[in-house]
């Protein structure tokens, strides 16, 4: 950037910050009209929009001392990605709203913005659109937009006698978090699942195609949204502990903090996995683990019985 | 609400009051999966939408002493909606998202919800999901998606010999933030006004059948977004004072502040009225106003000569 590596919103002004950000987004070919406009406008080749809204706050959701901006761009962008994911579509395009104090560098905004759009990039997803101003507090809003079919899965329809299973990293962002909220560093490879979580992005898609009954994506904790999809589908779900073989590094947490790592993936969020029920075994796509079933009645059980740990992390 | 009437967001948690405000949002045809999964889903009959999202913040784009919460719903919803009306489209979507502190009034909240949708009902539009999380002031964040056809109007389209045109109030909102910034509450039409603004909703696709070659919504003052019209187009733009008739409210608080009404007019943004650029005078729909030319050249000059006052209303 031309200005000095030390600038800050104020020094650069929001119209002149826009300009730089604007340049980090390519436009994909469904767009018509990028940023710069009244409105960005969008060929849509299907008949369906999906369509996700998410606010991050800073202290609340993330910490700019815990996390690069690249890292809080990619965690922003892949928190709604996960959505459009988690009813079986595919993303196509976002719009990013920032808002923050004038002392923010204005290098921060960029870093945050690459890491924005590099993970958009991994499912081809454009920023096509947003907003930027001075607020007192850094709050990063995201509306994602995507294409599915007319049966999108929704967390409704799960049935008696379906399989719930599982795709993706669980726990290791609770993990990742739990050091950190310690002053620890390490183990590496969890601070960063939780600094940078990777989704498992086709997933949703191949499972919507598998025929999945319902499905949701783990942003609060496994038995929380489990919790979700029983409600909404008016069945009970039993999940399984012997269906999870535990990671080293969540081992290793887990006797260094005297807690028990299970508890990392039970009640464990911001991995962003999918959890989703199946008819069948049979049907669960490869990728996929069974991690529990459904029943009639209502409510989570682990291993037939209630559940005494925490069922959902709590963002501090 | 079955909480007291001073319960605030802590007391109701976000679950609870997501729940009363998702029951205030009516759902148009176009939703097939509504608030409350994952993600939304729309069925868009034509090829395009046309999607723009933008940012409040309380104590730099409103005040809550200054306009109620019901007001500041209907402003965050009429300036979203104004942005697709300003590109020939037509609103049928919205996401909101509210972060707040814990001590907000729940029922603040709840207002603000029901003065958004009365707003989105204007024009049929749906508000279809959302976000609410805790900050320490509070942001709205909107994103309104629309139809417009494959044609949208946008800002680079004026040509020399094309004439300028203007649908919607101008400068009153203006008037009633000078107003309110000097400590008073009258005329109260114009305090009115900039609480409450009043688009020209329907205006903006009118426009867009009728030919209009560019088009944008006033949002930032009547000069200011000339000049963008101007620069994006590469031509000059000439706005006519004699165009305008001063009415009786913007001649009285201009006397009483000491101020050239002119110069609510000219640089007031707020009101959410629209400036279109037309072929030729026969082409401007009824309802709109010629109140300037285009040239080839650069630049936006008042009566052929350049502007000395404020081009642009500073957000305080």
């Amino acid at each position: 950037m031309a200005q000095p590596v030390d600038a800050t919103l104020t020094d650069v002004g929001e119209f002149g910050l826009i300009a730089e950000l604007v340049a980090l987004f390519e436009q994909g070919e469904q767009v018509l009209i990028g940023p710069g406009d009244d409105a960005a406008v969008l060929r849509i080749r299907n008949g369906h929009v999906v369509v996700s809204s998410d606010l991050m706050v800073e202290g609340r959701h993330f910490r700019r001392d815990w996390a690069s901006a690249e890292d809080v761009g990619h965690r922003a962008a892949a928190q709604n990605l996960s959505d459009i994911n988690a009813m079986g579509g595919v993303a196509h395009s976002l719009t990013i709203g920032l808002a923050a104090p004038g002392d923010l560098p204005a290098q921060w905004a960029l870093d945050f913005a690459r890491g924005f759009a590099a993970e958009c990039a991994l499912v081809g997803a454009s920023v096509v659109g947003g907003d930027l101003t001075r607020a007192d507090q850094v709050v990063v809003a995201v509306t994602v937009m995507g294409a599915c079919t007319e049966a999108p899965v929704v967390r409704s329809g799960a049935a008696a006698g379906d399989v719930l299973a599982l795709t993706g990293r669980q726990g290791w962002a609770a993990g990742g978090l739990a050091v950190l909220g310690r002053g620890f560093r390490s183990p590496r490879v969890l601070v960063e699942a939780y600094r940078r979580p990777a989704p498992p992005y086709p997933a949703g898609r191949v499972a919507a195609e598998a025929g999945a009954t319902a499905m949701i994506d783990i942003s609060d904790g496994l038995l929380a949204e489990a919790g979700h999809l029983a409600e909404r589908s008016g069945v009970s779900i039993d999940v399984r502990r012997d269906a999870f073989d535990l990671a080293e590094p969540l081992l290793a947490v887990g006797a260094a903090l005297g807690v028990d790592p299970m508890e990392f993936v039970l009640g464990g969020g911001d991995d962003h996995a999918l959890l989703a029920t199946f008819g069948s075994r049979a049907q669960v796509p490869e990728g996929w683990s069974v991690i529990g079933s459904v029943a009639e009645g209502s409510g989570v059980t682990v291993d037939g019985a209630a559940y005494e740990g925490p069922t959902g992390w709590t963002h501090f």
